[in-house]
C-alpha cells in the first residue's frame, strides 16, 4: 500500500469485519457504503448534506466523466476534488463495466474496448493504460482496475475466458497505474476478483491478484441480475479468498438486505445508485422495510418516514408531505426522499460497525431481516 | 389589522421606505421578497435552506393547493404550515389569476369562475368567498383578496369593468374573509389594486379598496406583459394612491433591476418565481447582471458566480463545474443554482433595507444598476 493508506481490521464478528481504511482525504469505518456521484454529483443531494449524513466516500464514474467534461479538464482544475468541491475521499470505477452497458458500437478485444459516446456518437479507445491514465487525472483516491465483467448467466467457458483476460488486464492496470508518477503514490489501486458464481473460477482469479498486489480487493461481476440468492452463495467463498489484511470492496450493491448479508459474509465496502435512485421514484428504505410514497395510503398519513431515523425529512416531514410532493412530481420529492435513504444507509452501516465492535452481529443481523423482510 | 399583526414603516428615503411587518407566525422586514412555493414546497430548495438564505414569507398557491391535496386534505392535516412542516409566515394568492391562466374552459361571471382543472378535467368554481374559505383551510397568514386580472393592452372599458368588478370581489372577499372565525383574528386580508397603466382607474380602485379597509395593498395586474418602462411609470402613481401606513404587495415582480425600481418608486413586497425558475434553467443572477451557465465560456472558469455572494454555492463550487452540472442536466445543478439565486434576492432585499436605513438609497440604486445593468 501507498504511504498514504492503511487499513486494519479492529474488529471481527462471525466472518463479519470492522476496520478502518486511511486515505490521504480522510478515514473511512468499515463497513462503509459510498453514495454514487455518477457525474461528480449525486442525484438530488449537496456535498454539504452528504457530509452531514455520514457519507465517508464519493464514487464517481470514469466512463460518464471521461465523456464530459472530460479527464483533461478535470485534469487542468486539479483534479476532481477540486472541480466538483468535495475533499473527503474519492473511488472511480474504472469505466469498464459502463463501457459495455451504456455505449454504443462496442469492439472488444484484447487491448480494450473501442466505443462510441452515447452522447456525442464520438469515437472513443479505452484500454487498462488509459483508463489508469484518466483515473489518475481525475485524481481518484481509490482507482478500479480496468476489467470485464460478463453476465453470470452465461456459459463457463466464457465465464474463464473473460476473467483470464481481466486478470491480465489487472496486470496492465497495475503497470499503468504504477507508471503515474506522484499520483500512485497518494491513491490507491483495487483489484477486481471475476469468475461469476464459480468457486474455482473466483479463486484463481483471487490468487493472480494476490500475485499481482493490490492495495483492496474488489468483488465484481456481481448483482447483474443472478439474484440474492445466488450472490450470497458466492460471498459464502468469494471474500474468504482474497487477501485478509486488505479491504473487500463489493461493487454495486445494493439493497440493505444485501449490504447485511455481505457484511455477514466478510464484505467491507459497497456503492449503489439505490438509495438515490428508488428516492427520486418516491421509494423510502426503512427499518420496517421498503415504502412506496406514491401510495394513496399516505395521503393523511402525518407519521414520519422512519421513526427510528434521524434525517431532518424524518424530522420535519410528514409521509402526506412527502405523498403530495412525489404525486405532483416536485423537486423536493425527490430530495427529501433521497436524503432519508442516504442517511438510511448510513445509519445502517454505523449500526453494523457498533454491532461487530460490540460482537453482537449475528443478533442484530437477525433482528434487522425480522423487522425490514416482515 | 387583527391584533396579531402590525406593520410599521421605520425608515423612508425618497419613496423607498424599510419596515417591519409582524404576523403569528414571525417578523418580516421590509422591502421583502417571498420565493414562490407553489405546491407548497419551493422547487429545488429545502424550507431549512430558504431559512438560512434569509427567506421571511413563502408564498403559496392556492389554485394548485386547491386542486391538490386538496384544502380539505390541507385543513384537516392543521394547516399548510403544519402539512409541509414550515414554521415562518404563509403569504396565500387568491387562485384568481391562476385559474384564468392555467385551467381549462373557464366561464367568468360576476359570481366567480367555473373551470376544469388542469390536472384531471374535474369541474370546479372559484368565488370570493370560496378562495377565503380555501385560504382558511390552509392557515394562510396573509390572504389576499379574490380579484380578476386584465391584460394592461385591453380597451380602457374593459379593463375599467373588470376592476370594478375586483372592487365587488374585494368586497366579498372581505366578508367572506370576516366569517372565517378564529382564522380572521390570526391573519391579515390585502386588498389588490386593479385598473391597469391608467392612473385614474387605479385611483377609483385604491379609494374602493381603502374604503372597505384591507391590513395591506398589493399591486396587481403589472408584470403581465407590459414592460418594465410601463410598470415603472405606473409605480410612479400607483404606490401613492394606496394608504401610507400599509403594507404595500407588488405581486409577481421580478427581476432584480424590477426590484430596485419597485422599491424606489414606495414599494413594500415581492413574491416571484424567477430565482427558482432560472436556476433550474441555468441562469444565475449577480450583482454584475444575469449570467447564464450554459454557456461554454463558463467551462474552465474557476471562479465562483458571484464574488460578493456568501451563498454556500458561491462559497464552495466553481463556475466550470456548475456549467458542467447544468450541460449534464443534473439535479444538483437546478439545487445550487436556486440556491445562489434566492441567496442573491435575499441580499438585494437586505442591502436595500440597510441603503434606505441609512439614507442612501438614491446612491445605493445608481450603483446597482450600473453594475447590474453594465
Amino acid at each position: 500500500m501507498p504511504e498514504a493508506f492503511s487499513f486494519e481490521v479492529t474488529h471481527r464478528c462471525g466472518a463479519a469485519r470492522a476496520g478502518v481504511l486511511i486515505t490521504p482525504h480522510g478515514a473511512i469505518k468499515t463497513p462503509a457504503f459510498a453514495p454514487v456521484g455518477t457525474r461528480g454529483a449525486v442525484k438530488s443531494v449537496t456535498h454539504r448534506d452528504l457530509v452531514g449524513l455520514g457519507a465517508q466516500i464519493l464514487l464517481a464514474n470514469t466512463y460518464h466523466l471521461h465523456l464530459r467534461p472530460g479527464g483533461d479538464l478535470v485534469g487542468r482544475a486539479g483534479g476532481l476534488h477540486d472541480f466538483i468541491g468535495w475533499d473527503r475521499p474519492i473511488l472511480t470505477d474504472s469505466g469498464g463495466y459502463q463501457v459495455m452497458s451504456l455505449s454504443d458500437l462496442r469492439k472488444l478485444t484484447e487491448k480494450g474496448v473501442e466505443f462510441r459516446s452515447h452522447i456525442d456518437g464520438s469515437k472513443h479507445m479505452l484500454t487498462p493504460e488509459r483508463s489508469m491514465e484518466i483515473q489518475r487525472l481525475l485524481g481518484s483516491d481509490i482507482v478500479m482496475a480496468f476489467d470485464e465483467c460478463p453476465r453470470a448467466d452465461r456459459p463457463r467457458d466464457e465465464i474463464a475466458a473473460s476473467m483470464e483476460m481481466s486478470m491480465r488486464w489487472a496486470q496492465r492496470s497495475r503497470e499503468g497505474f504504477n507508471a503515474g508518477g506522484e499520483h500512485a503514490e497518494r491513491s490507491a489501486l483495487f483489484g477486481i476478483q471475476q469468475g461469476a458464481l464459480d468457486e474455482d473460477l473466483r479463486k484463481i482469479s483471487a490468487d493472480k491478484l494476490a500475485d499481482i498486489g493490490f492495495d483492496g480487493y474488489a468483488i465484481g461481476g456481481l448483482a447483474v441480475g443472478e439474484g440474492q440468492e445466488a450472490m450470497f452463495a458466492t460471498l459464502d467463498f468469494a471474500p474468504a479468498q482474497l487477501p485478509q489484511d486488505r479491504p473487500r470492496y463489493l461493487m454495486g450493491v445494493g439493497k440493505p438486505d444485501d449490504l447485511v448479508g455481505a457484511v455477514e459474509r466478510g464484505v467491507d465496502m459497497f456503492d449503489c445508485v439505490l438509495p438515490s435512485r428508488s428516492g427520486r421514484n418516491g421509494q423510502a428504505f426503512t427499518w420496517n422495510g421498503p415504502m412506496n410514497l406514491r401510495n394513496a395510503r399516505f395521503a393523511e398519513d402525518t407519521d414520519p418516514l422512519d421513526n427510528r431515523c434521524t434525517c431532518d425529512t424524518c424530522n420535519t416531514y410528514s409521509r402526506a408531505y412527502l405523498h403530495h410532493l412525489v404525486k405532483s412530481q416536485e423537486i423536493l420529492g425527490a430530495m427529501l426522499m433521497t436524503e432519508h435513504n442516504i442517511a438510511f444507509y448510513q445509519q445502517l452501516m454505523q449500526a453494523m460497525r457498533d454491532a461487530i465492535g460490540e460482537g453482537r452481529f449475528a443478533t442484530f443481523a437477525k433482528d434487522f431481516r425480522r423487522d425490514y423482510l416482515r
